[in-house]
């Protein structure tokens, strides 16, 4: 049986929302503790992440309040680390696969998303370069899916690794709350939408209608706190 | 019974020596085909790694000679995919701990050294830059690791994953050759040798003294490949 499980999560943070889907696939029982990222606790880094950051998890020690962790509790931090732990931690959710050869492409498709998929949203995104880098990307992606179902067929945490940052980009591009210029959102969307990228699309769809995914994403807040954060982003790089 | 495993390496490739590192300590039988990397065989990356990169495993199909890959074998590439896989395929070598909470601090080491070790030592070796951002990584690993043993106690694929960036390195500072100052590499040596760096000192000595080490690091080649690779970078930095 798993220890006490508490997360230190935020909902804006596509990391963080990786282990809220990995620990919502497991069926587990655990703490959620939001932190506001625009004024974190002070106890945040000296007691539960010294890197300051979301997600992280204290597992075990005595039952306390999250607000007030116990030095014996263990503290882990990064999202794929922690997306690893929750499997290990819960083997029967079969967050991964047990055939090693299915575990691998998991782990593959978690390095594309890391390495190709999400730097080339973020220089989209935050500095306005050509899309196409994000498109290839997502070709990327596309090209290593299954025919049907999830990245590796079943459900992994393959899948927990991407959504998060899925559904984010489509909430910007929706809104056009990016770096592009005026409407490229839309039009960006709609390549999306197109034929050209039909298998990753319903892939969105399948990861949105996962339980995991409705149990732990706000789709208003968050774009609330996209149009507060980056509404602006536009003007400010053209300064 | 893991079946038949080809690894495509190069003696000089730090990643590439992860995995031969993972596959020694495990005592697999595997094929190991050295890949030229200055004159890549026109079939690799088309029939092994479309990243044209080592390292990379093709796993199982039938028995074939090494440089005609059979496109019945599962083809894998990425070192720490591979170090995962390693450990899957091996359980009872115990490349990962059985305790989860182990099993993250593993991973979050390896993070660790992907994220902060080996950039700043790139951005020293290859760009000539401070080395101090190289002491803040090198103290970063120090810090994790336990009073002795390695990287989680046991070894582990923590250890495969940073030990040939290390014995890299030394090479390299013994050599000077990197693109720092003339003479520069030898100060840099002997901090290291220094108290500061007491713990890690030791950990270096554990982890080059292992047999799977042993059998895997070919100081004198190494030494002369980057003698001729990187010997005259601080000539062609300086241009
Ligand atoms: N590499 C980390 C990245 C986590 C991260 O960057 N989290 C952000 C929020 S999305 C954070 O907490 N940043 C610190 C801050 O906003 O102060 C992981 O994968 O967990
Ligand atoms: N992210 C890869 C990096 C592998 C890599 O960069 N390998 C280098 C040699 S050290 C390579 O094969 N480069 C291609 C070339 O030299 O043509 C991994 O971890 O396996």
């Amino acid at each position: 049986m798993p220890e006490q499980i508490t997360l230190y999560t935020a909902k804006i943070c596509p990391y963080a929302h990786r282990v809220e889907l990995a620990l919502e696939e497991a069926k587990a029982k655990y703490t959620r503790y939001e932190i506001d990222l625009t004024n974190k606790p002070e106890w945040y880094a000296p007691q539960v992440n010294p890197a300051s950051k979301v997600p992280a998890v204290a597992y075990g020690g005595p039952p306390v309040p999250a607000d007030q962790p116990s030095l014996e509790s263990v503290k882990i931090a990064e999202s794929l680390v922690l997306l690893e732990f929750v499997a290990d931690l819960f083997p029967e959710a079969q967050l991964l696969p047990s055939d090693p050869v299915l575990r691998a492409k998991a782990r593959f498709f978690i390095d594309a998303v890391g390495t190709k998929l999400t730097p080339s949203w973020n220089s989209f995104f935050r500095k306005g370069g050509s899309p196409d880098d994000f498109f290839a990307g997502l070709e990327v992606i596309q090209a290593l899916l299954p025919a049907s179902g999830f990245a590796v067929g079943q459900y992994s945490i393959a899948d927990a690794a991407i959504a998060p940052f899925l559904a984010r980009a489509q909430v910007n591009l929706e809104n056009d709350t990016g770096a592009w210029k005026e409407g490229e959102g839309k039009t960006v969307l709609s390549v999306i939408q197109s034929p050209r990228f039909a298998r990753i699309n319903q892939y969105i769809k399948d990861l949105e209608a996962r339980p995991n995914f409705k149990a732990t994403f706000d789709k208003e807040y968050i774009a609330d706190v996209f149009k507060r954060r980056f509404g602006n982003i536009r003007a400010q790089n053209s300064q």
